[in-house]
């Protein structure tokens, strides 16, 4: 891969939906599901939601035979690509972990992308998945699960060390975040010439268990902001490193990319913002009615019930 | 006390600097601090800095003698005013609890003011400090110190359990943040209907050893506001919630007070702001020259080297 460098971005959510919300959502047939499948080079499954990958391998299958790129987007940093490979397959879809993009390995990519120094160190605030793609992509990773319980000392005369040469942080989801990360985070930003401070996403909550919404990375990214006093490079959705990295890798412009996903304010407002297709199925959080709503300004280019119908549309 | 309903403001620090930049500081000699001393009912003692109190018991002893008010203002959560009573006893000053107004203070009495109902609770992260004075002003407060080892269970059927009763939760500086925490107080927030989220202060970092600047309360409640998606009730500095709450206990304006401190860009514009007058002190962090310099346009009304030289100008 060729070394650039590339800045990720979060667009403003309402730039486009102006432009998106003027055409109606097509229902996916034969004939646009043909010309979607010529137009397209590469479709993005987003990962997030509960009911993502429906029965799909055939339509998975079926679509790489035709030479397209699948990306399986998560901003899930909990874990690596490998864990989440064998996730998918303990629920018998056949996916290689070149083909997940999860925020863990967004943050390892854009250090590699922006050529930061080898000699130079990582902290993280987050789990193993962040330390994991951080070591594979060649750097060294400190704090993560093996600062979980370390505790910060609060005498009168102590000084907290910190490594001078971590040069960036990253924060992720932290089911064990406590003072003692946050302040080894907090130095580092503060007092190391140039350290970046890097934020999976910020996502204020996510389903951690089937019952409840619980605290997501934006409430440890937030954290640090606030004692930081300084915002984060977001690479996870809704940033559009990952569109900026496909290209680069796979020379796949947006214009032939398709967002696939169930949720119009996430994935498919996404996606248009990026400059992708977009593509929602109803199998998830939304509903015809709520798309079909005139309250809802976000319209997919195209929508079906279910991921499959790709496959059944086309005959093949 | 009367019951009344204040709102705790947040003042914008850029309103009032203009005009404050107008007028140039006076040197505190003997005619002015005459006129200071008649034309002020209650002296604002700042006491976050380092070297707040230096020597000062006669002095303080005399405003008393004068019927003076005098309160000393902290943004420290983590004590309550009995435990602040005792830490400056400890330091040879003697200091009523009643002259206290530390943020954890402040918390409770902004619920006691806003006529918060007594059956519901209030969740706290923070520490002792705050649970303390919720206690004394008559509230149940939940979680705090108790709930440094809880840990939450991430497992895909688990249902988090928080108190339906729970009205408010307040967050300051605390050393043992943890997820559980931070899960509670977000569920509070986002499920109890009309809950409210008082932040004791947001500053971002502070002194918490003698060698190094460690992340402030603004770092768990820039958290909150990150899981949640709100933004806080703000009643320690820079709010004016502390001068509404003199004005209602003593019946003293703004105009009659005097806030005494030695940073210009937190105490002088705090006091500028709520409309006091404002006394610099030269002996802790800001110096002639920083005060004199053209580029700084927070200017005291009056400024001197230390608190003690009100006693001996005034010939007492």
């Amino acid at each position: 891969m060729e070394q650039v460098s590339m800045e990720a971005t979060n667009p403003n959510p309402s730039s486009m939906s102006g432009v998106a919300a003027a055409s109606a959502a097509e229902l996916l047939c034969c004939a646009n599901a043909r010309a979607l499948l010529d137009s397209v080079d590469a479709f993005l499954f987003d990962c997030d939601g509960d009911k993502l990958i429906d029965g799909v391998p055939q339509t998975l299958d079926m679509l790489r035979s035709k030479g397209k790129k699948l990306v399986f987007v998560t901003n899930n940093s909990t874990k690596s690509r490998i864990q989440y490979a064998n996730k998918f397959q303990s629920l018998g879809l056949s996916v290689n972990q070149d083909e997940i993009f999860s925020s863990s390995f967004a943050a390892a990519m854009y250090l590699k992308v922006n050529q930061f120094p080898p000699h130079k160190k990582v902290y993280v605030i987050g789990g193993e998945g962040i330390v994991q793609e951080l070591q594979l992509a060649g750097f060294t990773a400190l704090g993560g699960p093996e600062d979980a319980e370390k505790r910060a000392q609060w005498k009168s005369n102590c000084l907290f060390e910190h490594d001078k040469y971590v040069g960036a942080v990253v924060v992720g989801l932290d089911p064990d975040i406590n003072y003692y990360k946050l302040q080894y985070a907090t130095l580092c930003i503060r007092e190391n010439p140039g350290c970046l401070f890097i934020a999976t996403n910020r996502d204020s909550v996510g389903h951690m268990t089937d019952l409840q919404e619980w605290p997501g990375a934006g409430c440890m990214v937030a954290a640090v902001c606030g004692s930081t006093e300084q915002e984060p490079i977001v690479v996870g959705k809704p940033s559009t490193f990952m569109m900026d990295f496909l290209l680069q890798k796979f020379n796949v412009s947006t214009s032939r990319m398709c967002m696939v996903g169930d949720r119009l304010d996430t994935d498919i407002l996404f996606g248009q913002n990026a400059g992708c297709k977009t593509l929602l199925v109803l199998s998830g959080v939304t509903t015809q009615s709520t798309l079909d709503d005139p309250s809802n300004s976000i319209k997919p280019d195209y929508y079906t019930n279910k991921v499959s119908d790709i496959l059944s549309l086309l005959g093949e």
